[in-house]
């Protein structure tokens, strides 16, 4: 993601209610160095994909952008600002197949009491590489028990932050290992997800992804895939899952807004089952969304 | 902390070496909403004390500000340029008692390779309330094992990063049950550190704080405290505590560089010793300090 084409800032009152939209010029700074984002990572975000001008998955955005929200105590975003910021920008990105628009509410600038809001995009990178050939991945150690989003909220596990430092130190790790991407595990061994993404497994006929009571994030992209699983003659099931689940798995994916569904083809150097079709139909099939 | 009365922009080249100053308007939008400051909280920052000018402390917060920045795999901080860009905003709070600068340094704009620097200060709010009557806390549990910063590198404990949206949750979870601040404890029972400060107990004619393997920052202020303990006739060691040693303490502080030694005088409600006559004492050497 480099310099965003268009940019749209979401007016808040001070107490909170978003009160119109404003276009704003991406190559111009436009956050104050005191901006909650900036200092504390402080806010929550969301990326939601855009084909050929349609966003995709919009309302299930749109809600884990709330949920969000209310997990940091922020307050509740105006789905229907958010939603015209959103249109806003991929209308003006409709004549390209994949794009993407991101949504940031910060807790705005320390002192204040008036949050910042703001959407930008783009055109999408080519996945194409990743969608085919796959992703090998390493087993990261989460740090944390299966159960901390319930004993101890205040760790905003599940929240989707802007406090993203260890998902990306947890990328470079893995990349130190010689992998491209991480699945995370948590400290009772149980399969979480990536740490951009959701893990999908195919095992016995069925689409497996691990329950979002296991602090991690409900996927968007998992959910369009669960529905439509039945179309390839395929269950779905939330439940719990372990490493060996992953290993001895017919096909598994890293699910994602923008990569969509990229198979894993090693995990910690060994090579997994990756399944050609079932993955060419998941990425048609989640391409040609239009809500 | 509200609008930073001045600011300066730590220029850097593509390899991440800084180039130098430049003087920016505090009070105009600097950062580019696609800075990784403000997406990922994928920076670090030292929050220092200037007492009449003389920024205290400041070798060991950069020490600290590399250390952090290691952690992360960012480019080294240059300590000169830092240490200038601090000197020149000390130089303008020089008529103040108590002022602070913060020094942020993150990975830059997404899709580029040139980090984003600046430092930033202005007055000290008054924390004379918290230095004399105290403060209330509440244990929360962190999450992790006291191990974690040894087995898991990629979860940086103990950096002091841009994702503070966690500790900023935390002390939302003790206002909620009536406290003024938290305290870490890790899930194998070990006292830690505060959200921004650390842990100092008194037991037995010792100050005692919680070492920095554990997870935790290496506190920049606790170490003042500590070279200053022969000053009242104590000892001063860092070991591993335990929740019921804080609260059987003959007084506790948690310590940091603009608050100070804010003395603990309630722990999850139950009233802890206050020893006012040295809390007095160390926060006048700290204030004291020209260093």
């Amino acid at each position: 993601m480099s310099t965003p084409q268009h940019l749209v800032l979401v007016v808040h009152d001070p107490e909170g209610h978003a009160t119109g939209l404003l276009p704003a010029e991406p190559e111009a700074p436009q956050l104050s160095v005191l901006d909650a984002s900036a200092t504390r990572g402080d806010g929550v975000f969301e990326t939601i994909s855009i084909g050929s001008g349609h966003p995709q998955a919009l309302d299930a955005h749109l809600d884990r952008f709330a949920r969000s929200a209310r997990m940091l105590d922020l307050p509740e975003p105006d789905p229907g600002v958010w939603a015209d910021a959103v249109h806003a920008i991929a209308e003006r990105l409709a004549g390209h197949d994949e794009a993407w628009v991101k949504t940031v509410l910060s807790r705005g600038v320390e002192g204040g009491t008036t949050p910042t809001g703001w959407a930008y995009g783009s055109v999408s990178p080519d996945f194409r590489r990743e969608r085919t050939e796959g992703v090998t991945v390493a087993l990261l150690d989460r740090g944390l028990r299966s159960d901390a989003a319930e004993t101890s909220p205040w760790l905003l596990a599940g929240a989707k932050t802007l406090s993203y430092a260890v998902n990306k130190a947890a990328v470079r790790e893995a990349q130190r290992r010689g992998a491209d991407d991480a699945v995370f595990v948590s400290t009772d061994g149980l399969l979480l997800e990536g740490p951009t993404s959701t893990l999908v497994l195919l095992h016995d006929g069925a689409l497996l992804t691990p329950p979002a009571t296991l602090g991690i994030l409900p996927g968007t992209t998992q959910h369009d895939l669960f529905a439509a699983a039945g179309d390839w003659g395929l269950e779905a099931r939330v439940e719990v899952l372990r490493p060996e689940q992953l290993r001895s798995a017919q096909a598994a994916w890293l699910v994602s807004s923008l990569r969509l569904a990229a198979p894993v083809r090693a995990v910690d150097g060994a090579p997994t089952a990756v399944d050609a079709g079932l993955t060419a139909a998941m990425n048609g099939a989640l391409r040609a969304r239009r809500a």
